[in-house]
């Protein structure tokens, strides 16, 4: 269970790291959009592993294949499948893993929860598993573009260790964010941050940040009081990436050191609709957009698989160390960018698709 | 559509802040469980406004009944109905608001939205929302006992503005929590805390803060990768409560600012158990529990409505100002500690009985 | 579990029929729609006993309450909570029942499920928990009234025991089948089955028979294939209703004997539409609606308390007899009459949210 | 939309007849449960075509393919992925169909509700999409064996037209069952089936007729009301099979001509548990298993792609006449038999690790 995301808009998942396969069902999809395999391969190519030196070197062709919901390019209104093979297993890389729990990894919770996994690789726990979210986020994008016309996503890196970018979230484009390999928008946190993450692949270490996204050009209606509130799906969905610790929106932490009198967003008329001064509120009010800027930040830890020699048990309960082989991201950031830009329309298009049904004319139209 | 949570323990919420009642079915609770409507009560009592001076003065005695689901101080398996009538209603006190958008309220965006709304209180969006979530608690909490019987919440302020409470979460207990109005279980700074907040009282301003909340003794096991992963629904849970802005779980966003070699927690066998050395986890690794404590942050913003007189725009789209009469917390967090606690339970508990369905006889046994 | 009904439209039940009160939350209902208490009262007079000799003598007010969700008339969007008080209970009447396993009804699977039972009278598993389905069917179908304008729903007596009546079901109108008690718009079989059933109650025995309803006017394009066929949906929603044994939906188990030259429904022109020259299809083709008249019959059983002395175990698992006490309906059929078309309603309209969804742009139009 | 089974054991189908591929996604699989290829192939040669003269010609080989979810023999716990790729495209059998709708077929609705549709062969109306709730179904059965190890379900052809079979559901077996290409244990009426079905092949026609369906040793306590009683879920899962016009269930239509004395089925004592001296319940009181054999039947149309040359209209809306060419069964229902049995297997494995997460102490052991 677990394994699917959406109320209308509905992705399953499924694929370990290694076996026959990686990909995904989306349910709920409108009938005759244009879709290509093109397309979605454009999305999995930004999340691909091996595109420079600071990712993992580790070699996926990552081809995908629609294998039904799609006819003559366009989409049926069935479920559509998309299947992504895997390639590339060395199970040889992983022999010492399956004997040693990894520290913060997931190897233990997973043989508590299920008395089994598959240790080669991350199994169903790998960072492969988001390709299924990145190919149903370019069906989403596609919706997104039809239902909410001026909608964009875009997220970048905000943060690596110590190193913060400055960067202009109401005007930043997805071409400056693709502009360098670490994906932050300004470029010369993003040379600090290139080396940075450089110098730990060479400790042997892994080193956290922080993503931001905004999404512009969203109507006010968005979100479902009380508990599917715009704000809780996106949590939802950006805390079930891997190696995810935190989410804010809008003002987020900040807002606890606060007074009601600063942090609130006055309304004022401006071109004819109705706007906020200010945008602590990040895009969201009483879980439900206000046709603001939605933006949000994501703390992403470093990740557990190390190079260094570290103290954990064995499965057979015997204390011992552990200095994981294999080819693993010294930081995970830049590759998580379309990650989060996935679940992010995922999310948008889910709520677009459930306002729809209920059809609120839209009372500042 | 958005107003229930849960898979297995399903709990679907009603109710505006001013109508006949509020209220909550819980469809999903094993039979033959003991509960009263006293016990129920108990937890209401813990939300219940008008306690001190630092909360608001509204004065509601959310009496709860339950209709349906319990014969002869048992559960029968069928679904659980408990009603809290509305009292005390004022309306004369909201006819300003009829008219004016308070600003980062939710009346704009349920207009947007719904194309009307409850202008009475918050109608929907209030708080006393949370009413439903706190009595169908109750219940959950009665369930742990049984299916985690090492399994205690504790939830308490961690920060209000700037003063930031020193708490040892490992140890501190409900009582600790409730010896002051402020529910931080720190003494000198809630002193300080309690200050602070009837001074923003005066001010006609509000203030926001943190909540911690810890959950000791939850087997390794629960979570659903990979959309519902524990801290994936933990932070749904609690982004889905009014005025919150953040979540963070274990080291949360100071895990951006370290390295994997710190980060990690090293395994350990104690007492004859695999346990990890240190917990910058918070006690669930790869979307399931680790065995270790959970623990989380949750940040509030300052509540939105306040005597200080801010710009905004009415109904009909001028420019206007607004100064809110009635009964407001100037700071939410006392009165959201049970909150929080509430929605812990009630994850942990959908958790726990989605586990016993598939039987995981538990690895670490 | 398995107390909500609905995707879109969603219909969550809750009541013994004895304890504080049954009642239904709605939620998933769009915004901004009439709807007053005295609507619902008036389909919950309908499902009311004690109307006539021929049916149940309890007396039951049965008053309806909306507890939240209307505000001024109409709809918020919020949850739609309804509850009606459960009065006239007499316990007395069940202490036999309490010891006894009345046979074919659910007392001992109740018991065997749960361990535990409201044995005073059905508790969940009395017909009276239908009142939730019949007050939420208010609201449905002011919903069906709006997008599916054309359409209409008639459910009436089609058979009684071996009485079998003459019905167009073409024209039929509710008001043709409020003409008589009996709920059955062929008045000469409705006099014949009148008699029956008193004589039935004069026996202490009960009796079954068929209800057949069908909807006029639903456009081509519903049903969600495919588990969610329209046809799927309905059986089960009938099926979900007390002492249902069978559906069939248009030619039925009468397709088992025919060629499909014969059974097949030709498609031709008419005013300019696509239709279909026979109707063996029912209204549905592969589980969507064909824009044809939707109609299906069910079949319901005897009633199984009956005064009539049986062969029974009591709890303590001893041999005893029983020959039930209490007001009790010989016939179920004439009261069933509104729950067949209230649950029919529901599918309905929920599946017609869902199609809203997708947006149809109606291939057919 | 539509496209998933079951609340525990949740079954997501996808594909067309033609493109990719068919298959589906199990989620909520329990873990460490032995499940290869072969056990799940040995299903689908069951329902593959080809088999006999009686059935369709079309050849497909229709290997199925694990993706996930099972590792070294052992399922993970994770989703199970199952592909079976599609050969044999004919298009040009098709051509004919892509502008004429076929009467009683999908492709008009389809066209109604989507505006497109795969017209090559049903697309996603094709039984062929049942590949994939036969694949789940072997899953389904192995958890059954574990969870309800006395429990046996077995489908068989009870009646061809006006030809009706003898058959005694207590003791029939799957073995009985498949001796004969009609999967009718009764001989001699197989027989008779045989030549008519041939017989309705030469005449280009299509037969209807009556699987039955029994399911011994499921243990009282399965099924959830009020909604999702057992034999609302059995319905529902009937009814979603391509071609079923209706469903009953244990003494189904017949009881609507029966009075209460003689359909009840009495409680008695038989080797020290609680059991009913008849079976008119057909294994389900309430909408709860009750001990006994759980049998209900489902009523086939002829299917309505043949020879015979039919009355029509183009999607351009013009009259015209259709004959179908292509290979098309003249009676489905043999191949039907392991359909129902596998939908019959998903409802109960869903059921019973619902019953399983409540934890049933179990009344009656």
């Amino acid at each position: 269970m677990g394994n699917t995301f959406g109320q209308l808009f509905r992705v399953t998942t499924f694929g370990e790291s290694h076996g026959g396969g990686i990909g995904v069902i989306i349910d709920g999809c409108p009938p005759k959009i244009d879709i290509s395999e093109a397309e979605i391969q454009q999305e999995l190519d930004r999340r691909r592993p091996g595109q420079s030196k600071i990712t993992t070197q580790r070699k996926e062709e990552d081809r995908c294949e629609i294998l039904s919901g799609v006819f003559e390019g366009k989409t049926l209104g069935t479920p559509i499948a998309i299947l992504v093979r895997n390639k590339d297993a060395r199970p040889e890389d992983y022999a010492e893993i399956a004997r040693k729990f990894r520290p913060s990894h997931a190897d233990f919770t997973y043989e508590a929860k299920y008395g089994i996994r598959n240790w080669q690789g991350g199994g169903r726990a790998s960072a492969r598993e988001t390709i299924g979210r990145v190919a149903a986020s370019a069906v989403a994008k596609k919706i997104l573009s039809i239902v909410c016309p001026e909608s964009e996503i875009v997220a970048y890196v905000a943060q690596i260790h110590e190193i913060a970018a400055k960067i202009n979230r109401s005007v930043v484009t997805m071409e400056d964010v693709e502009k360098n390999t670490v994906r932050c928008p300004d470029g010369a946190a993003a040379k600090k941050m290139a080396s940075l993450i450089e110098q730990v692949r060479v400790d042997g270490d892994s080193i956290g940040g922080v993503i931001e996204c905004v999404a512009r050009g969203i109507p006010p209606g968005l979100g479902e009081p009380v508990f599917d509130k715009l704000e809780a799906d996106l949590a939802k969905a950006m805390l079930s990436i891997p190696a995810t610790k935190g989410f804010e929106i809008g003002s987020g932490f900040t807002a606890t050191r606060m007074r009601g009198s600063e942090h609130n967003d006055p309304f004022e008329m401006r071109a004819g609709k109705i706007r906020t001064a200010t945008n602590n509120s990040g895009g969201v009010q009483g879980g439900i957009s206000n046709g603001e800027e939605i933006y949000f930040r994501i703390g992403f830890k470093p990740i557990a698989t190390i190079a260094y020699e570290q103290k954990t048990v064995t499965a057979s309960r015997e204390q011992t160390k552990l200095a994981a082989r294999g080819r693993h991201d010294p930081c995970v950031l830049p590759r998580a960018v379309p990650i989060v830009e996935a679940m992010a329309a995922i999310v948008l298009c889910d709520h677009a698709l459930r306002q729809k049904a209920i059809g609120s004319p839209g009372w500042s139209e």
